[in-house]
């Protein structure tokens, strides 16, 4: 009994956890807000594009008369490096239902100049607000069940640099998107996996803001390697996720001219459709 | 002969016909264009968000440093109107291979004062550039050919208000996604249709701006009628397209809590991929 309160105050919780302290901003005056970025939510050293994301997401969220990302939509500018960083928020309009603002992430140059990293425009809401009524066609992905799916981490790094993001990740991938790890990709544009945070911290929309772009990049199994960076993303958040782990797939069409798309779905434990994404990402082809 | 010549003077060109003349925007100052929105361009009395795009692809166009959209991300905050306009552009940042810029579409209240219609994020890059390598694993839309599928024109207005738009569009729509046309949507979130430009102007990137957003919403096919305003719309622009009437394919799956999403392909007559966009709407549920 006394480890079983143990164990589950160990567990992350929504608002107390490390994913909650890494993305806090602190209000420097209206419009302004200053964070010291994690080292924590890195990939191959630079700074995860979801976790960033998230901290635009809380930036608003902390300016907007609405408190959850309905649509985000981000431009990529330049990698981001762990440290301090500013941002800046802009109210567009406010209405009953929507409103909509804008963020921008700057870091700082060897002169101490701001340099732009991301900027958003996003159309917040109120999830809670939303009617029942659901006529969803899409169908869940079909994924084996997460005890029959394996963490990346077991398999050769593909990517050179330090990713301190999968100890904070609980990924564990479809056997069937697994094959790049291994060297045999399976030269089809998909991606599937099992997401949640390590440490057991339920998600909720800032956590769909990571997830959509937390998986390896389905280029490594279409037979590319290397860095697949995002242009621009733009997340649909439609529903509050049920606790438990959640279900990401991803998807490749169209692979053309030095660019792909990939399109994610994120499932929650009731098998609703919580989240959908785009992004444009550039691939180098070999 | 003389009849031939005529004829083909008749048809619009890239540059010299009403769509170009109607998107054409006045450089007032650095950063700031004008317009005069067409009536032209309306549908059920509100002027199309697809014609809108493709004006502020045009002002960031004599903006940025590149010529061609390849991601635009547009937040739509109120309907616009036909008449002045004023489009302040700023460059986010310029690069060899991508530049990334922002613009506001303004009208003016009653009182004179400005009220921003829509703002769009949108990084530009050169289309011709880019290399010729295609991985695409999405297949053309099945449709009918252009002389089997019909007019929504020729079929009751589902929409009250002018519609001054359907002029100016050759738009034939597969039968199979007509239903709702007849008084018997299929209940499946689809719509496919033949596009061009009435006058026969030969379609570019910023025309694929108009198409995505051109054909009757699919919620039309799922039993619901009425206006479906646009939340947010992202296009990705993959190439330029080849000559011809294009094929536009575009489907919902998650119609839930009185939003859905619908996501648009453009195909051009050389069965290429050419442009993708996905936008959040916002629905009325009966």
């Amino acid at each position: 009994m006394a480890e079983a309160v143990t164990a589950q105050a160990a567990r992350g919780a929504i608002g107390d956890s490390e994913f909650d302290r890494d993305t806090a901003v602190v209000r420097r005056e209206p419009g302004v807000h200053d964070i010291d970025l994690s080292a924590g939510w890195t990939i191959a050293g630079a700074v995860n594009g979801g976790y960033l994301l998230a901290v635009l997401g809380r930036a608003l969220a902390d300016t907007l008369p609405h408190s959850d990302p309905f649509t985000v939509s981000a431009h990529y500018l330049t990698a981001s490096r762990p440290g301090p960083a500013v941002i800046r928020t802009d109210v567009v309009r406010t209405g009953r239902t929507l409103s909509t603002g804008q963020a921008s992430l700057f870091q700082y140059d060897d002169e101490g100049h701001e340099v732009e990293r991301i900027r958003v425009l996003a159309s917040y809401g109120d999830l809670d607000a939303l009617p029942d009524d659901i006529r969803t066609s899409a169908e869940p992905p079909a994924i084996p069940p997460l005890d029959r799916c394996f963490d990346a981490q077991d398999g050769p790094a593909p990517v050179s640099g330090s990713s301190a993001i999968v100890e904070r990740l609980m990924l564990r991938l479809d056997p069937a998107t697994l094959g790049w790890a291994l060297g045999s990709p399976s030269g089809k544009g998909e991606m599937r996996a099992w997401f949640g945070l390590a440490d057991g911290r339920d998600t909720d929309p800032l956590a769909l803001l990571l997830a959509v772009d937390a998986l390896p990049p389905t280029a490594f199994e279409l037979g590319l390697s290397g860095w697949v960076p995002t242009v621009e993303l733009t997340v649909h958040v439609r529903s509050r996720p049920a606790p438990g782990p959640l279900r990401v797939s991803i998807t490749t069409r169209n692979l053309a001219g030095g660019y792909l798309e990939e399109d994610a779905e994120v499932w929650d434990s009731a098998d609703r459709l919580v989240a959908q994404s785009r992004q444009l990402a550039r691939v180098r082809l070999s």
